[in-house]
């Protein structure tokens, strides 16, 4: 059978990674990762004791837009978080972030129409887009503007405009002001904007903001992926102005179904568990902490404000301009596995490398150290 | 914001019905629910127990196609189910069967091309290819095909045909040699075929057989949802031809990440768990007995061959023409929730209803009596 054009994306190369990192596991090598964007921490124990509590429960479909119990927590997060108070109605249960670009893409774009957004950024906006026949228009951004776009960078001819604040691979935060103008910009081009909050709660002092204390006129996304530390559980949210509620709710029912029922009784009760997301915070903060001390002495020392998620991104023009190779060569030699900036950003990409910190403080550690002797030896 | 044409979906009928009845159930009335498609049953029980065994994990992602160890138990479901030999690398595993039609669309059709289904059928079909901004090309079939299409009614400017047997609504299943003459049609017109066989196991005596027995050059979609009672997990698989893994898996790595985590530990301990399937499988067979004897003596005798799933598609059309007031009908003065055809069907659903018997059987038999005072006094 023939394949589509539009099925022909590229392959997530983080992902590749892994697959590499994995290969030489199974041959006995003990690897460090630093290149995949998941805790190492399983979902907060009250989340897994109330779905062990709920185990013997038929867990069949839930309504499309997700359990009423946990549109109104998420609602409630809003005000906790940003003093925003938010109307369950918007709140839309998703699987994961994914599902909701996916639904997100359908009610908001046609295909041919054209998304812009910020390069580096996170590389399946792109390929999502592509395999639903859109467009993604790069945005470059400068380190200067801590790798985020100015609202005069948003093209004319878009329809679309993807924001990620904290940026990933940057961990760069828009300010609130920053977000009022992009999103006035925006609206008046009459370019609709989805913001991408999935690492909101991980910050080291920067603080963050929704969209939504500056619009309701955006499409805000968000997980229980990143500060609830629930990655493999494919929960997620989006929060969408009033009238496209039904719109988002027909696409969710016919494409989704549902979210995994038993991924929305864990995210319900993870809402509660501040406490222990707020301990994997702490650990992310050390080992941040760490990488901000040592990176540089070890030779990564162009690297962007890190002031959410739990990334760096580096420049390494200095020291290679074919970054997959490169990163290759850390995970042969050093047996420690970053991703290539190629992910984020097709053009510059082949020039920086993103290292993760969200694992344990001990592993970052070692990795560092290996990190060292890889290039004290180079 | 603007939203898209292609997002303009007709909403899942059933999911309003749903609704409807949820909203009576919270004023206090006690409703049968015939109008659902899902089992009363939890997940298998070694199913269950597997994943509490496994809630201490961390439970992140997994790789994209899914766990190595669940396809390789799913690829020996065909040697168990059909004597197929089939290559694990060949299986997908997919955020429910929602999420394998997505990647399918997705690999195989751009954006305007025609894809083929048989009237009546899954209404997510239609409504999905309009979100992917691909154009459904309804096949009516006739009673007395089972409500199958023919090799001949396939269309010869179509890029691809969606094949359903067990059918939904219907029921009904393709013959082996039937499914070889339809696959052989759509090869020659140069047609992408999907199998949607998310009903097999479920059969009262017709058998089944996989589009995989005939040809290897198909997609092949199936599900832990119905056999093995795990709807809300939102778990399933798809079967593609070799050269189309690479580019479903860099498809399923940017739209999906991966399935969800909790859903794979438990859909793997549920391919042991026959002996609970087949036990749900006699109650189904006892509810379809119980509907076979009755219904026609209530009134609903012009029906398709329940030969698998848990549906009974009737012809109400000298009963009504507004299949949607028939059944709020039936829900307002009965208690009774059945489906309106008119999900199935967008030329001729006005005059159809779909009886779910995959309920309890107690609340069957109540459903039957409540149906029987209905049409009585009607």
């Amino acid at each position: 059978m023939k394949t589509s054009q539009r099925g022909q994306v590229d392959p997530f190369i983080v992902m590749d990674v892994m697959e590499a990192a994995r290969k030489a596991e199974a041959a006995g090598r003990r690897i460090i990762h630093m290149e995949v964007g998941q805790p190492a921490t399983p979902a907060p124990k009250g989340a897994r004791q109330a779905l062990a509590r709920t185990l013997e429960q038929p867990l069949g479909y839930t309504v499309a837009l997700g359990l009423p119990a946990l549109r109104q927590g998420i609602a409630a997060l809003y005000q906790r978080w940003y003093g925003v108070d938010l109307d369950p109605a918007r709140v839309v249960v998703t699987p994961g972030s994914s599902g909701a670009f996916i639904l997100a893409f359908s009610a908001l774009f046609d295909a041919g129409d054209r998304v812009a957004l910020g390069e580096p950024g996170y590389p399946s906006y792109r390929q999502i887009l592509r395999a639903m026949s859109l467009e993604p228009v790069g945005i470059p951004t400068r380190i200067e503007d801590r790798y985020q776009p100015r609202p005069e960078d948003l093209p004319g001819d878009v329809q679309g405009l993807i924001l990620a604040s904290p940026g990933n691979p940057s961990g760069t935060v828009l300010r609130r002001e920053e977000l009022a103008a992009l999103t006035t910009r925006a609206a008046a081009l009459g370019v609709s904007v989805i913001s991408d909050e999935i690492y909101h709660g991980l910050d080291y002092g920067a603080g963050f903001h929704s969209a939504l204390e500056v619009t309701d006129d955006v499409v805000v996304i968000n997980s229980f992926s990143k500060y609830f530390s629930m990655t493999g559980w494919r929960i997620g949210w989006m929060v969408v102005p009033e009238p496209m509620i039904r719109t988002v709710e027909r696409i969710a029912q016919n494409m989704f179904i549902c979210p995994p029922h038993a991924s929305q009784v864990a995210a319900l009760a993870a809402l509660d568990c501040v406490d222990e997301a707020e301990a994997n915070l702490a650990v992310y903060a050390a080992n941040r902490q760490m990488l901000l001390e040592r990176l540089p002495q070890i030779g990564f020392d162009r690297i962007a404000p890190p002031e959410g998620a739990f990334y760096i991104y580096a420049d390494v023009s200095e020291l290679t301009d074919d970054s997959l190779s490169f990163a290759a060569e850390i995970l042969e030699k050093a047996g420690v596995a970053v991703t290539p900036g190629l992910d984020f950003d097709p053009r510059r990409g082949a020039r920086t490398l993103r290292f993760s910190y969200a694992g344990a403080s001990a592993d970052i550690a070692e990795g560092l150290d290996r990190l060292a002797a890889f290039m004290a030896a180079r």
